[in-house]
């Protein structure tokens, strides 16, 4: 006599994308907190402190554009997705925090950057803390798109494979920045950050299998 | 002549939710403000002092983890109500306040889990912080599901039986781990992880009277 | 040739409800960051230091009971306006400023309520700005209920009377705590807390005259 | 075979301002962050160190009402539009970390306002922080409005250009206000903040084309 009503699942696609929105508007706000104020003697000029400041300014502008890049891809990855359930949030969790971890190794950086002895481990840990959202990003699309559990039906398989290339490579490339900063720093923090600013171009729109035509004999 | 017009309620559960959702997303991503920055010296090793750092990643992971899991249960719970009331607004805030309280019992185990002398307190002090959300979220139910107040009329009363039970059950399992941490600290702690682990476990699906059969032959 | 399209206000009281319910949890979650981790030497107690700092945990509850009533409340408030406009945006931002500022005296309650020297100047401020919301709340009020400018125009006169003396009267109330405070520090305290509690009671349900009737014989 | 089906755009309007609501919330929120608590001595005056603080609440207020006018303005102009696009998704977002920054200059402010050898500088840079978020304002609406790319057709395009020079108008304003404190910080200061307030106006209500008339004699 149970079970015979069906309701809206408790955890649609779009309260994970809200709450997703919320993280994601808190880390990158929280950004500007990894920027100490310089304290100051009294013959110090204050703007050439601020000016020194620039691995702050740098952690800064690029923190807010990785996330913000992951923030527009994340609504256009949800775009693609049908279903969701309890494992789903958890994942994406996971993935969360990832993101809402980017402004300790931030602060880490912006602290040592310019410090010789620390500034090579300080970049190598910066560049390895980008890798886990990347690993992250390719767990809940592995998760959604497998047996395409929770994705779009009607999208064509050539596309989610190209998705799936596509965010492996993702992970490829930020481990050869991290792995090229073991060696020189400084390259694998251009490496990161030039890949990065390919994010700016718009994602690939998604492509989707004819739709069964409605007058039809057979199928 | 007053009163005569009826008015939504001016907060629903959908207010109370979103709400909630904002207090999630900002106490899970205010985790990450208690991983400090360490303090070198020009000898130091960087990655070293980052490496020890991992009472402060776990904190982190956990919290996390811990958050992300009330969290996707808030909104499979808020799925089985239909209304909503002043005092249960306000019982919902004291839920979230033991929720936003964990960065700061997260902040002092990171703290002092690596002092010899001080890590049995620092954990006794975290899980018996991980007990208030508990209460909490038995009061919530409580509030809400005694003479059916709040909750749906069509949940079935087994169900409802049931989710008391559970819910009493976890205060029961984080007062056990507390308890055990007063003698063994890292056991306590490990059963406090462990069964915090189940919750990756979807939670039971809810299940409705049948409904009053309008015109029937049969079911 | 122009303005003959009408287009929905670009700032509904929806979108100001929105980013006050943003401001609203994320004042309320950092009232944690006031409880600082206690420094120990090898030989103090941690859960003796936890102990002291109870006036933290004072000021990090109430905080968390005075906003979350807020809260409540502005959902209730909202729940009577049937317009907005620019200048009662703004009216609410000064609202929401006195809002978030709580963290501030909480803090310095936190720091200094133990200390004999100090503590009847901070609670003194401490009581001065809770005055501030009361004041702006009023503000908001009277902006959008004089002339009946903003607010449903079916409420009936003597409710709309009713809230403004009540509104009013919580204004006085907190003076009257101030001032007390400044003279016996403690007992002012205790009578803000006490009106405080009065919150709980849910607010008087909306009156509303009654509707023109359309096709009538009598009423 | 592929892309026959039109979905909604996942990057929406309305996701953007809930998005960019949710940073504005939380960077006017992060403001009261930059009033310390003053450390005193036995025989120090709180009363006296909390009036010490002007600068701190002088920021604190001026800070809630720029980025509380930024808001109120940002709902404005987005009324205007009717699609979005990635990079337009990545402009707003560049926008954003212009509000969100403002913490820090505010920060800078309130600790060197009131010693007389930092005082110009700090007050130049937080002047010359003003000036970023009209910058970004102006890059947001040039790329929505040139080409008609994002907003409303219907709009009038006297109005459109009326907006343009508005904007651009802003920015000399705020550079005026910059340079002026180079030579007079206090001036600039007074400059900046003057200006400022004139943004309690409400903006000028959007014009339309008429509309072209289906059945017409004349218009």
């Amino acid at each position: 006599m149970m079970g015979r009503f069906r309701r809206q699942a408790s955890l649609t696609t779009g309260r994970i994308e809200a709450f997703s929105d919320g993280v994601f508007a808190i880390a990158i706000t929280l950004l500007v907190l990894e920027i100490g104020v310089p304290e100051l003697g009294e013959a110090d000029s204050l703007v050439a402190a601020l000016g020194h400041l620039w691995p702050s300014y740098f952690g800064y502008a690029f923190g807010f554009f990785i996330v913000g890049v992951y923030w527009v891809n994340h609504h256009h990855l949800f775009s693609l997705f049908r279903r969701s359930d309890h494992v789903f949030g958890l994942v994406n969790v996971l993935f969360l925090a990832t993101i809402a971890f980017i402004p300790f190794p931030t602060s880490v950086l912006a602290e040592y950057a310019t410090q010789p002895t620390h500034q090579a481990e300080a970049i190598g840990f910066y560049l390895f803390a980008l890798i886990l959202p990347a690993l992250a990003w390719n767990l809940v699309w592995l998760y959604a798109s497998v047996s395409r559990r929770l994705i779009d039906e009607r999208l064509a398989p050539a596309y989610v494979r190209h998705l799936t290339v596509q965010f492996a490579l993702s992970i490829a490339t930020y481990t050869a920045a991290f792995a090229l900063a073991l060696v020189a720093p400084e390259a694998g923090l251009a490496v990161a950050v030039g890949v990065s600013l390919l994010y700016v171009m718009p994602p690939r729109r998604p492509e989707y299998l004819a739709e069964p035509v409605a007058s039809t004999h057979g199928v």
